[in-house]
Protein backbone atom coordinates (compact mmCIF):
# COMPACT_ATOMS: atom_id res chain seq x y z
CA UNK A 1 0.00 0.00 0.00
CA UNK A 2 1.48 3.07 -1.06
CA UNK A 3 -0.72 5.41 1.09
CA UNK A 4 1.29 7.44 3.69
CA UNK A 5 0.44 7.58 7.35
CA UNK A 6 -0.01 11.10 7.63
CA UNK A 7 -2.72 13.04 5.46
CA UNK A 8 -0.97 16.54 6.30
CA UNK A 9 0.27 19.13 4.20
CA UNK A 10 0.45 22.96 3.41
CA UNK A 11 -3.07 23.28 2.47
CA UNK A 12 -4.57 20.92 5.02
CA UNK A 13 -2.44 22.23 8.40
CA UNK A 14 -4.84 23.47 10.74
CA UNK A 15 -3.91 27.59 11.45
CA UNK A 16 -6.38 28.25 13.81
CA UNK A 17 -6.68 26.45 17.15
CA UNK A 18 -3.84 24.14 15.86
CA UNK A 19 -4.18 21.66 18.85
CA UNK A 20 -7.53 20.45 17.81
CA UNK A 21 -5.66 19.32 14.71
CA UNK A 22 -5.39 15.69 13.44
CA UNK A 23 -4.00 14.41 10.59
CA UNK A 24 -3.61 10.18 10.80
CA UNK A 25 -6.42 8.18 8.92
CA UNK A 26 -7.63 6.94 11.74
CA UNK A 27 -8.83 10.09 12.83
CA UNK A 28 -10.14 11.46 9.62
CA UNK A 29 -11.33 7.97 8.36
CA UNK A 30 -13.81 7.44 11.37
CA UNK A 31 -15.73 11.10 10.93
CA UNK A 32 -16.13 10.30 7.46
CA UNK A 33 -17.82 7.00 8.26
CA UNK A 34 -19.73 8.15 10.86
CA UNK A 35 -21.23 11.10 8.53
CA UNK A 36 -23.94 10.41 6.39
CA UNK A 37 -23.78 13.65 4.63
CA UNK A 38 -20.76 15.78 3.04
CA UNK A 39 -20.59 18.89 1.19
CA UNK A 40 -18.44 19.01 -1.57
CA UNK A 41 -16.67 22.06 -3.27
CA UNK A 42 -15.52 22.86 -6.58
CA UNK A 43 -14.80 25.97 -8.59
CA UNK A 44 -17.41 27.17 -11.45
CA UNK A 45 -16.47 29.80 -13.71
CA UNK A 46 -14.01 31.16 -10.89
CA UNK A 47 -16.94 31.54 -7.94
CA UNK A 48 -17.68 28.54 -5.39
CA UNK A 49 -20.48 26.12 -5.57
CA UNK A 50 -21.01 23.70 -2.12
CA UNK A 51 -23.28 20.59 -3.00
CA UNK A 52 -24.49 18.54 0.10
CA UNK A 53 -24.43 15.24 -0.91
CA UNK A 54 -23.86 11.44 0.46
CA UNK A 55 -20.31 10.30 0.40
CA UNK A 56 -18.93 6.97 1.64
CA UNK A 57 -15.24 5.21 2.13
CA UNK A 58 -14.01 2.12 0.90
CA UNK A 59 -10.04 1.77 2.03
CA UNK A 60 -8.51 5.08 1.07
CA UNK A 61 -10.71 5.77 -1.41
CA UNK A 62 -13.87 8.45 -0.49
CA UNK A 63 -16.99 7.96 -2.99
CA UNK A 64 -19.63 10.28 -4.35
CA UNK A 65 -23.02 8.87 -6.53
CA UNK A 66 -25.43 10.52 -8.18
CA UNK A 67 -27.84 10.55 -11.25
CA UNK A 68 -25.22 10.78 -14.25
CA UNK A 69 -27.16 14.09 -14.96
CA UNK A 70 -25.92 15.19 -12.01
CA UNK A 71 -24.77 18.79 -12.56
CA UNK A 72 -21.87 18.39 -9.87
CA UNK A 73 -21.04 14.78 -10.55
CA UNK A 74 -20.44 16.02 -14.21
CA UNK A 75 -18.24 18.76 -13.42
CA UNK A 76 -15.98 16.13 -10.68
CA UNK A 77 -15.85 13.72 -13.43
CA UNK A 78 -13.80 16.17 -15.49
CA UNK A 79 -10.86 16.03 -12.65
CA UNK A 80 -11.54 19.32 -10.90
CA UNK A 81 -10.12 20.17 -7.49
CA UNK A 82 -12.54 19.45 -4.92
CA UNK A 83 -12.70 20.53 -1.13
CA UNK A 84 -15.15 17.78 0.75
CA UNK A 85 -16.04 18.85 4.06
CA UNK A 86 -17.57 16.65 6.76
CA UNK A 87 -18.89 18.09 10.06
CA UNK A 88 -20.48 16.04 12.91
CA UNK A 89 -22.19 18.31 15.63
CA UNK A 90 -22.02 16.70 18.56
CA UNK A 91 -23.14 19.52 21.66
CA UNK A 92 -23.47 23.10 22.61
CA UNK A 93 -20.64 24.63 25.36
CA UNK A 94 -22.58 27.24 27.21
CA UNK A 95 -19.89 29.31 28.55
CA UNK A 96 -20.59 32.41 31.64
CA UNK A 97 -19.13 34.60 28.77
CA UNK A 98 -21.02 35.06 25.58
CA UNK A 99 -17.73 34.98 24.28
CA UNK A 100 -16.21 31.73 25.10
CA UNK A 101 -19.80 30.14 23.88
CA UNK A 102 -18.92 27.40 21.68
CA UNK A 103 -19.78 24.05 20.30
CA UNK A 104 -18.04 20.46 20.03
CA UNK A 105 -17.84 19.26 16.78
CA UNK A 106 -15.50 16.62 14.74
CA UNK A 107 -15.60 18.08 11.37
CA UNK A 108 -12.76 16.44 8.46
CA UNK A 109 -11.22 18.21 4.96
CA UNK A 110 -10.45 16.12 2.19
CA UNK A 111 -8.67 17.57 -0.88
CA UNK A 112 -8.13 16.10 -4.48
CA UNK A 113 -9.78 15.28 -7.68
CA UNK A 114 -12.18 12.77 -8.02
CA UNK A 115 -12.51 9.88 -10.95
CA UNK A 116 -15.42 8.54 -12.10
CA UNK A 117 -15.73 4.71 -11.44
CA UNK A 118 -16.14 1.73 -13.72
CA UNK A 119 -16.40 -2.41 -13.70
CA UNK A 120 -15.88 -4.43 -10.68
CA UNK A 121 -14.84 -1.22 -8.66
CA UNK A 122 -18.51 0.57 -9.44
CA UNK A 123 -20.46 -2.42 -8.18
CA UNK A 124 -18.34 -2.82 -5.24
CA UNK A 125 -18.77 0.73 -4.51
CA UNK A 126 -22.47 1.06 -4.95
CA UNK A 127 -22.62 -2.15 -2.36
CA UNK A 128 -20.88 -0.49 0.15
CA UNK A 129 -22.96 2.55 0.02
CA UNK A 130 -25.98 0.87 1.16
CA UNK A 131 -24.04 -0.74 4.03
CA UNK A 132 -22.88 2.73 4.76
CA UNK A 133 -26.06 4.23 5.10
CA UNK A 134 -27.58 1.27 6.84
CA UNK A 135 -25.74 -1.74 8.35
CA UNK A 136 -27.46 -5.27 7.06
CA UNK A 137 -29.64 -3.17 4.11
CA UNK A 138 -27.45 -4.56 1.28
CA UNK A 139 -28.65 -7.89 2.25
CA UNK A 140 -32.19 -7.33 1.98
CA UNK A 141 -32.48 -4.41 -0.76
CA UNK A 142 -32.89 -5.98 -4.78
CA UNK A 143 -29.50 -4.95 -6.45
CA UNK A 144 -29.10 -2.47 -8.95
CA UNK A 145 -29.78 -3.73 -12.24
CA UNK A 146 -27.72 -3.37 -15.50
CA UNK A 147 -29.76 -0.13 -16.63
CA UNK A 148 -29.81 1.83 -13.19
CA UNK A 149 -25.98 0.64 -12.88
CA UNK A 150 -25.83 2.60 -16.18
CA UNK A 151 -28.15 5.90 -15.16
CA UNK A 152 -25.56 6.49 -11.59
CA UNK A 153 -22.64 7.68 -11.86
CA UNK A 154 -19.77 6.80 -9.38
CA UNK A 155 -16.61 9.23 -8.51
CA UNK A 156 -13.97 8.26 -6.15
CA UNK A 157 -11.56 10.62 -4.44
CA UNK A 158 -8.19 9.07 -2.97
CA UNK A 159 -7.60 10.08 0.49
CA UNK A 160 -4.05 11.80 0.35
CA UNK A 161 -4.99 15.06 1.34
CA UNK A 162 -6.77 15.89 4.49
CA UNK A 163 -7.10 17.10 8.35
CA UNK A 164 -9.50 16.69 11.23
CA UNK A 165 -10.54 19.43 13.74
CA UNK A 166 -12.36 18.10 17.10
CA UNK A 167 -13.51 20.05 19.50
CA UNK A 168 -14.16 17.94 23.15
CA UNK A 169 -14.88 18.95 26.45
CA UNK A 170 -16.63 22.17 28.56
CA UNK A 171 -16.82 25.58 28.31
CA UNK A 172 -13.15 27.51 29.05
CA UNK A 173 -14.01 30.95 30.95
CA UNK A 174 -11.84 33.76 31.74
CA UNK A 175 -10.49 32.98 35.31
CA UNK A 176 -12.95 35.79 37.09
CA UNK A 177 -16.12 34.74 35.18
CA UNK A 178 -16.07 31.59 37.08
CA UNK A 179 -17.27 33.62 39.98
CA UNK A 180 -20.69 34.69 38.23
CA UNK A 181 -23.39 32.39 39.28
CA UNK A 182 -24.36 31.21 36.00
CA UNK A 183 -24.80 28.34 35.05
CA UNK A 184 -22.38 27.11 32.24
CA UNK A 185 -21.72 23.41 30.93
CA UNK A 186 -22.32 21.24 27.64
CA UNK A 187 -25.71 20.44 26.27
CA UNK A 188 -24.61 17.36 24.20
CA UNK A 189 -26.44 17.04 20.78
CA UNK A 190 -26.80 13.48 18.60
CA UNK A 191 -28.84 12.63 15.80
CA UNK A 192 -30.89 9.80 17.07
CA UNK A 193 -33.49 7.62 14.49
CA UNK A 194 -37.13 7.96 15.67
CA UNK A 195 -39.72 5.37 15.46
CA UNK A 196 -39.53 3.64 11.68
CA UNK A 197 -42.76 4.59 9.27
CA UNK A 198 -43.23 2.33 7.06
CA UNK A 199 -44.47 2.39 3.42
CA UNK A 200 -48.27 2.96 3.07
CA UNK A 201 -47.93 0.20 0.14
CA UNK A 202 -45.85 -2.07 2.12
CA UNK A 203 -46.85 -6.00 1.53
CA UNK A 204 -48.82 -7.43 4.94
CA UNK A 205 -46.83 -9.58 7.26
CA UNK A 206 -43.65 -7.54 6.99
CA UNK A 207 -41.67 -6.91 10.01
CA UNK A 208 -39.55 -4.17 10.48
CA UNK A 209 -35.48 -5.09 10.12
CA UNK A 210 -33.78 -5.47 13.28
CA UNK A 211 -31.19 -3.59 11.37
CA UNK A 212 -33.86 -0.72 11.02
CA UNK A 213 -35.02 -0.94 14.52
CA UNK A 214 -31.70 -0.97 16.16
CA UNK A 215 -30.28 1.78 14.14
CA UNK A 216 -27.37 3.83 15.04
CA UNK A 217 -25.03 6.02 13.81
CA UNK B 1 -37.85 47.12 1.80
CA UNK B 2 -35.93 46.41 -1.45
CA UNK B 3 -35.75 42.82 -0.53
CA UNK B 4 -37.35 41.31 -3.47
CA UNK B 5 -39.89 38.27 -3.05
CA UNK B 6 -38.15 35.24 -4.84
CA UNK B 7 -34.54 34.54 -4.38
CA UNK B 8 -34.19 32.70 -7.65
CA UNK B 9 -31.53 33.70 -9.96
CA UNK B 10 -30.02 31.58 -12.89
CA UNK B 11 -27.29 30.11 -10.63
CA UNK B 12 -29.49 29.51 -7.86
CA UNK B 13 -32.01 27.46 -10.00
CA UNK B 14 -32.49 24.03 -8.81
CA UNK B 15 -31.58 21.67 -12.06
CA UNK B 16 -31.71 18.17 -11.11
CA UNK B 17 -35.33 17.73 -9.63
CA UNK B 18 -36.38 20.83 -10.19
CA UNK B 19 -39.64 19.84 -8.19
CA UNK B 20 -37.56 19.93 -5.04
CA UNK B 21 -36.68 23.61 -5.42
CA UNK B 22 -38.06 26.48 -3.80
CA UNK B 23 -37.08 29.91 -3.84
CA UNK B 24 -39.06 31.96 -1.03
CA UNK B 25 -37.73 33.08 1.99
CA UNK B 26 -40.19 31.66 4.46
CA UNK B 27 -38.86 28.51 3.18
CA UNK B 28 -34.84 29.25 2.95
CA UNK B 29 -35.41 31.07 6.31
CA UNK B 30 -36.92 28.22 8.06
CA UNK B 31 -34.21 26.43 7.29
CA UNK B 32 -31.59 28.68 7.79
CA UNK B 33 -32.80 29.34 11.53
CA UNK B 34 -32.91 25.65 12.57
CA UNK B 35 -29.72 24.86 11.44
CA UNK B 36 -26.67 25.11 13.77
CA UNK B 37 -24.05 24.50 11.13
CA UNK B 38 -23.37 25.94 7.59
CA UNK B 39 -20.72 25.26 4.94
CA UNK B 40 -18.98 28.09 3.23
CA UNK B 41 -17.24 27.95 0.45
CA UNK B 42 -14.64 30.26 -1.02
CA UNK B 43 -12.30 30.05 -3.99
CA UNK B 44 -8.53 30.44 -2.72
CA UNK B 45 -6.37 30.84 -5.74
CA UNK B 46 -8.25 29.36 -7.71
CA UNK B 47 -8.72 26.43 -6.04
CA UNK B 48 -12.25 25.57 -3.25
CA UNK B 49 -12.07 25.47 0.27
CA UNK B 50 -15.38 24.35 2.57
CA UNK B 51 -15.03 25.05 5.84
CA UNK B 52 -17.49 24.37 8.30
CA UNK B 53 -18.65 27.18 11.00
CA UNK B 54 -22.28 28.56 12.71
CA UNK B 55 -24.20 31.24 11.11
CA UNK B 56 -27.05 32.96 12.23
CA UNK B 57 -30.03 35.32 10.65
CA UNK B 58 -31.29 38.92 11.12
CA UNK B 59 -34.36 39.90 9.12
CA UNK B 60 -32.28 39.57 5.32
CA UNK B 61 -29.00 39.35 6.70
CA UNK B 62 -26.81 36.01 7.18
CA UNK B 63 -24.25 37.08 9.46
CA UNK B 64 -20.52 34.85 10.49
CA UNK B 65 -17.97 35.26 13.00
CA UNK B 66 -15.24 34.13 14.53
CA UNK B 67 -11.40 35.10 15.57
CA UNK B 68 -10.09 37.82 13.71
CA UNK B 69 -7.15 35.94 13.34
CA UNK B 70 -9.36 33.05 11.22
CA UNK B 71 -8.25 33.04 8.04
CA UNK B 72 -11.42 32.03 6.06
CA UNK B 73 -12.91 35.06 7.52
CA UNK B 74 -9.81 37.47 6.90
CA UNK B 75 -10.37 35.87 3.19
CA UNK B 76 -14.12 36.71 2.94
CA UNK B 77 -14.03 40.19 4.34
CA UNK B 78 -12.52 41.19 1.26
CA UNK B 79 -15.75 40.76 -0.65
CA UNK B 80 -14.75 37.52 -2.40
CA UNK B 81 -17.77 35.23 -3.71
CA UNK B 82 -18.85 32.82 -1.32
CA UNK B 83 -21.37 29.66 -1.21
CA UNK B 84 -23.18 29.09 1.60
CA UNK B 85 -24.89 25.72 2.31
CA UNK B 86 -27.21 24.53 5.03
CA UNK B 87 -28.52 20.34 5.41
CA UNK B 88 -30.59 19.10 7.82
CA UNK B 89 -30.85 15.81 7.11
CA UNK B 90 -34.49 14.18 8.29
CA UNK B 91 -34.26 10.39 8.27
CA UNK B 92 -33.16 7.55 5.78
CA UNK B 93 -35.34 6.60 2.73
CA UNK B 94 -35.56 2.60 1.98
CA UNK B 95 -36.62 1.12 -1.49
CA UNK B 96 -37.02 -1.99 -2.18
CA UNK B 97 -33.92 -1.70 -4.78
CA UNK B 98 -30.79 0.33 -3.54
CA UNK B 99 -31.20 2.24 -6.16
CA UNK B 100 -34.43 4.23 -5.01
CA UNK B 101 -32.54 4.72 -1.59
CA UNK B 102 -32.70 7.76 -0.54
CA UNK B 103 -32.83 10.63 2.01
CA UNK B 104 -35.24 13.30 3.81
CA UNK B 105 -33.25 16.54 4.01
CA UNK B 106 -34.22 20.27 3.41
CA UNK B 107 -30.80 22.35 2.21
CA UNK B 108 -30.12 25.73 1.75
CA UNK B 109 -27.81 27.58 -0.72
CA UNK B 110 -26.81 31.40 -0.48
CA UNK B 111 -24.75 33.06 -2.66
CA UNK B 112 -23.27 36.41 -2.22
CA UNK B 113 -20.36 38.50 -0.89
CA UNK B 114 -20.40 39.56 2.84
CA UNK B 115 -18.86 42.25 4.23
CA UNK B 116 -17.82 43.65 7.61
CA UNK B 117 -20.16 44.42 10.29
CA UNK B 118 -19.14 47.20 13.11
CA UNK B 119 -20.93 49.69 15.71
CA UNK B 120 -24.24 48.85 17.02
CA UNK B 121 -25.03 46.19 14.30
CA UNK B 122 -22.47 44.26 15.50
CA UNK B 123 -23.39 44.85 19.20
CA UNK B 124 -26.90 43.72 18.34
CA UNK B 125 -25.58 40.28 15.87
CA UNK B 126 -23.83 38.83 18.88
CA UNK B 127 -26.53 38.94 21.25
CA UNK B 128 -28.80 37.54 17.98
CA UNK B 129 -26.17 34.69 17.58
CA UNK B 130 -26.47 33.62 21.38
CA UNK B 131 -30.07 33.44 21.10
CA UNK B 132 -30.03 31.77 17.59
CA UNK B 133 -27.29 28.81 19.35
CA UNK B 134 -29.39 28.67 22.60
CA UNK B 135 -32.85 30.80 22.72
CA UNK B 136 -32.75 32.70 26.39
CA UNK B 137 -29.32 32.32 26.88
CA UNK B 138 -28.36 36.06 25.98
CA UNK B 139 -29.96 36.95 29.49
CA UNK B 140 -28.04 34.96 31.51
CA UNK B 141 -24.05 35.17 29.62
CA UNK B 142 -21.99 37.67 30.66
CA UNK B 143 -21.96 40.25 27.62
CA UNK B 144 -18.84 40.76 25.39
CA UNK B 145 -16.28 43.24 26.64
CA UNK B 146 -14.68 45.99 24.74
CA UNK B 147 -11.48 43.80 23.76
CA UNK B 148 -13.89 40.99 22.96
CA UNK B 149 -15.86 42.89 20.99
CA UNK B 150 -12.59 43.99 19.21
CA UNK B 151 -11.52 40.30 18.70
CA UNK B 152 -14.48 39.10 17.01
CA UNK B 153 -15.01 40.01 13.32
CA UNK B 154 -18.62 40.19 12.18
CA UNK B 155 -19.18 39.06 8.67
CA UNK B 156 -22.92 40.09 7.17
CA UNK B 157 -24.28 38.75 3.74
CA UNK B 158 -27.42 39.87 1.77
CA UNK B 159 -29.70 37.15 1.33
CA UNK B 160 -30.59 38.09 -2.60
CA UNK B 161 -30.04 34.78 -4.26
CA UNK B 162 -30.76 31.27 -3.03
CA UNK B 163 -33.12 28.24 -3.18
CA UNK B 164 -34.03 25.32 -1.34
CA UNK B 165 -33.98 21.68 -2.14
CA UNK B 166 -36.57 19.54 0.06
CA UNK B 167 -37.23 15.74 -0.08
CA UNK B 168 -39.88 14.64 1.84
CA UNK B 169 -42.17 11.26 2.17
CA UNK B 170 -41.66 7.54 1.57
CA UNK B 171 -39.57 5.57 -0.78
CA UNK B 172 -40.93 5.46 -4.42
CA UNK B 173 -40.03 2.67 -6.26
CA UNK B 174 -40.24 1.07 -9.46
CA UNK B 175 -43.84 -0.61 -10.41
CA UNK B 176 -42.80 -3.95 -10.22
CA UNK B 177 -40.76 -4.04 -6.92
CA UNK B 178 -44.02 -2.83 -4.69
CA UNK B 179 -44.35 -6.94 -5.01
CA UNK B 180 -41.40 -8.07 -3.59
CA UNK B 181 -41.10 -8.78 0.14
CA UNK B 182 -38.87 -6.57 1.69
CA UNK B 183 -39.28 -3.86 4.49
CA UNK B 184 -39.38 -0.41 2.94
CA UNK B 185 -40.16 3.17 4.81
CA UNK B 186 -38.38 5.57 6.27
CA UNK B 187 -36.22 5.79 9.24
CA UNK B 188 -36.57 9.58 10.82
CA UNK B 189 -33.36 11.06 11.81
CA UNK B 190 -33.39 13.95 14.27
CA UNK B 191 -30.89 16.00 16.11
CA UNK B 192 -31.43 15.75 20.03
CA UNK B 193 -30.59 17.06 23.36
CA UNK B 194 -28.80 14.67 25.96
CA UNK B 195 -28.47 15.26 29.57
CA UNK B 196 -26.65 18.53 30.19
CA UNK B 197 -23.16 18.33 31.56
CA UNK B 198 -22.33 20.88 34.34
CA UNK B 199 -19.37 22.56 34.14
CA UNK B 200 -17.12 21.04 36.98
CA UNK B 201 -16.35 24.17 38.50
CA UNK B 202 -19.89 25.52 38.33
CA UNK B 203 -20.76 27.34 41.53
CA UNK B 204 -22.81 25.58 44.15
CA UNK B 205 -26.99 25.69 43.78
CA UNK B 206 -26.84 26.79 40.10
CA UNK B 207 -29.50 24.80 38.34
CA UNK B 208 -29.85 23.93 34.91
CA UNK B 209 -31.80 26.71 32.89
CA UNK B 210 -35.12 25.78 31.76
CA UNK B 211 -34.17 27.24 28.04
CA UNK B 212 -31.52 24.21 28.73
CA UNK B 213 -33.36 21.63 30.00
CA UNK B 214 -36.35 21.78 27.19
CA UNK B 215 -33.96 22.81 24.75
CA UNK B 216 -34.69 21.82 21.08
CA UNK B 217 -34.37 22.89 17.41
Amino acid sequence: MSATATLQSERTTVRRLPARGAYDRDTVYAILDEALICHVGFVVEGRPAVIPTIHWRDGDTLYFHGSAAAGFLRAMRNGVDACVTVTLLDGLVLARSAFHHSMNYRSAVILGKAREVTGDEKLRALDTLVEHVCKGRSADARRPNQVEIKQTLVLGMPIDEASAKIRTGGPLDDEEDYALDIWAGVLPLQLVPQVPIADERLNAGIEVPDYVRRYRR
